[in-house]
């Protein structure tokens, strides 16, 4: 544990137990897999990565784009978008395909928690393959108070999204509520078998039945992506490691 | 691990977010300390206890009630209510002064979970003092689906009531939600040390700078009690104990 004992971290299950007011730092987690394909988007080249709540938005702003200089990748319900370059598989961000790329992202959960924390002076997003970088970045910046929104399904708590938060909680230290408590002992209790934790996730089964094992597996890898996703206006992440 | 595959626990952390539907059978938890005092409550020897969420209809309903018969207990933010007989600590709850008596009880969060869940078929208390009993009887009912939901703190989840649901989740088997796999690996990590836990717990903290260091303690303690309660009507909890 990074020794950081003024700063509290709360953890947030789903968006909608957010409270109000601002934290100093917020962070979007959606392990399976938006935040994993963020991360993976931004180390592997992409300009940024801008998300949408919805498919009319996303392709109106992505029109007025360079059709050169973008991707649409989009996800219902596990699944890609019909006529989009991309779905929300961390795999399919190749050097070769994002490199210089703006990806136009929408997902059936993950865009929910970063609209409900950007208007945090800091926001990231973390997931396991980046989770190392940002507990890094958070304790350098001395935060006294640190939220960690995970995305959950449709409303529910998310178990991925929870031992993710966890582990933050676990790298920061001082956990500020009891969520954040609980969080970090999931976290304790599984980190040294995410690829089981994720496949006991309800998620992560209903990922299985689509046959991905293969996303599940790296979305479950530790520290694996070199990334620091930070917003720079509301809804667009960039890559912000030096 | 009680062998009982085909059942599905399904844990939820506050009222609110319980679902629309019933279940084969819902327990109700709030280990500070409502559902460990009731408990506590008919293992003396109560008649009855008859939960409120407000305190004018219980004073109502107490008043028809005949006087000699009758208890009143009320909790505000963790203090006695004035002019009640008994605030909200099981260690009040003494054979002298419960015994044949019914309680009827008003607590800040403890009702609330309970009227959430009042019309399934088979509703039950549990806490850690009568876990094992509250297990045994669920194992021998081959319910299919069992919702368990803690009561909280102002509608926010409590470690302590996760944990208690973690610990029905770990003798009964059968996660049926990610809420309840968390659950269950946070009681795993911390079932030698539950006082340790509760001194942790947000809700904990409170009572212990109110002074309540002894009630803490006994709402940490395992199987201590033997109580089973079952409601028999809407709001009113009976010994259910063979």
């Amino acid at each position: 544990m990074i020794d950081n004992t003024a700063m509290q971290v709360f953890v947030f299950h789903t968006p909608e137990l957010v409270p109000k007011g601002t934290p100093d730092c917020a962070v979007a987690v959606d392990v399976l897999r938006a935040t994993t394909t963020i991360a993976t988007a931004l180390a592997r080249g992409a300009e940024a990565v801008e998300v949408f709540a919805d498919l009319e938005t996303l392709n109106e702003r992505s029109t007025a784009w360079p059709a050169e200089c973008l991707l649409r990748a989009g996800e219902r319900g596990g699944k890609q978008v019909e006529g989009f370059d991309l779905g929300n598989s961390p795999l399919d961000c190749t050097p070769e395909r994002v490199a210089g790329k703006r990806i136009f992202m929408s997902t059936t959960n993950g865009t929910r928690a970063l609209q409900r924390i950007q208007h945090s002076p800091v926001v990231l997003t973390a997931a396991f393959v980046n989770l190392g970088i940002v507990a890094k970045f958070i304790a350098s910046q001395h935060f006294e108070t640190v939220w960690v929104v995970g995305s959950g399904w449709q409303g529910s708590f998310s178990l991925e999204d929870a031992a993710c938060a966890g582990a933050l909680v676990d790298r920061l230290g001082g956990a500020g509520n009891d969520e954040a408590f609980a969080a970090a002992a999931l976290y304790e209790t599984w980190k040294d078998d995410l690829v089981e934790l994720l496949e006991q996730a309800s998620h992560g089964q209903r990922l299985l039945k689509l046959g991905c094992l293969t996303d599940l597996v790296f979305c479950a890898s530790l520290d694996t992506v070199a990334a620091l996703p930070r917003q720079t206006e509301p809804g667009v992440l960039v890559q912000a490691l030096g």
